[in-house]
């Protein structure tokens, strides 16, 4: 399940949703900060290491992009940000920023938290080692909020677990059954006990059908909400536009305040 | 002899004077083109090289500079560019991005070619081998626009030659008075072979108090308009308000094509 501002329940009334490209405080900011970051400190975070692996060597966008991840935090002088285990290093890379920028320029940033859910890290259904990602090729290893109940049914129901027929959960033995109590868990809203408890009596085939039932019905409203969100472009775009607007007015005086501290003007 | 607008010739009337930080189109069009850089091409530039050296792996903004550089080039649909020797590689790779963007995006960017003047590269007054440089730790090595006929005479008088009086010009053998040959010739807008005509007789300390009163001769016209100039901040701040208006209308419907192309709106 990607992660979503819907599925994290971010209301569009009262939260700021936008583009960053449209905002342009953004690059500045990250070209400031990356004046600021040594080499090395990129080179070393997991996701780079990663990635470059899997394009041969990547580009400079792939290696600087912690630095950009870290101006979109700083520039609305952010305390708190709701993040994956994954994304835990970038984060620490927007405090080590924070605490460099107000060393030398004078304190300026907050440090900025992370806030992890208890759900921290979703499987792939395909290879239960790795994270659940959006960009995954294989279409079978990632559920998104936008599936049928059909095709979610059919993941799950293919998703690799073991030849123990019993659920039980430990992720280092069994981690494909172990996700999929992790993911039943985070969508009733229990327990993981609670959620061995449910399988009771159940083999892993039927349980698979116990999490897909509860998976559809966690996600239906947010998919029909996202269906009719995308029938309306119009209030979408005004929406982005506003939001664009209300960013630019938050980011302007924070970015003026860094150009004076570092000498610009 | 640094650089300088002025010196240039340039006509702050006609042309557009700004500070490029108050120009976010640049910062942004760098963002993008780094998505279309590969790392080693970057790590291979020469300043990247012996910078890095100097200063213990420099930063992220100092391996990435070249991309802003090009950023500054493209953004204004630039078809050339006055350069020095030691900036040609840094002008290929903004070749090579807009070769690559064109090829990606479609035909958008013109390929920048280099203005190289004749004095293609002064060399510093303490170690001819290295590059004259405003940011040479050095006093003595570098004529400043703005440094007094007494110090320029001091500095010449001190430069580095060698110990044979007569004056040839041997940049291989003879680096030192070769180099004040080429300096000799650009600001006396004479050849070298005139130049060194002129010198015949002269040995090298005599000769240096040639060069240095053309050196004098050819800057006092100039740090006296820097001198008149910085006496008048209030214009200089309309100058540069009104240069980086006229910037930005020229360079925001270039990024807005880019952001189309690119697909971010």
């Amino acid at each position: 399940m990607a992660a979503s501002l819907l599925a994290c329940g971010i209301n569009p009334e009262t939260s700021i949703l936008f583009q960053q490209s449209q905002v342009s405080e953004h690059a500045e900011l990250s070209w400031i900060l990356g004046c600021l970051t040594s080499m090395p400190r990129l080179r070393h975070l997991p996701q780079w290491k990663m990635k470059s692996k899997q394009k041969n060597e990547g580009s400079v966008g792939l290696y600087t992009y912690p630095v950009l991840q870290a101006a979109d935090i700083l520039l609305y002088k952010s305390t708190h940000v709701p993040v994956g285990e994954d994304q835990v290093q970038h984060l620490e890379l927007a405090q080590d920023l924070a605490r460099i920028f107000n060393n030398t320029y004078g304190d300026f940033f907050p440090e900025p938290r992370a806030l992890l859910s208890s759900t921290r890290k979703v499987k792939s259904l395909r290879d239960p080692s790795s994270k659940m990602s959006k960009s995954d090729p294989q279409k079978m290893a990632t559920v998104n909020l936008t599936d049928s109940p059909d095709d979610i049914v059919l993941k799950i129901r293919r998703s690799v677990t073991d030849f123990t027929s019993e659920v039980t959960f430990d992720p280092e033995v069994r981690p494909g059954v172990s996700n999929l109590v992790l993911i039943h868990a985070a969508v009733a809203g229990c327990t993981v006990e609670e959620a061995v408890g449910w399988a009771k009596g159940l083999n892993t085939g039927k349980y698979k059908q116990l999490v897909a039932d509860a998976v559809v019905q966690r996600l239906t409203p947010i998919r029909e909400e996202i269906e009719r969100l995308r029938g309306d472009r119009g209030h979408l775009e005004r929406l982005l536009a506003h939001g664009a607007q209300r960013a630019r007015e938050l980011a302007a005086p924070v970015l003026k305040e860094v150009h004076h501290r570092v000498g610009f003007c």
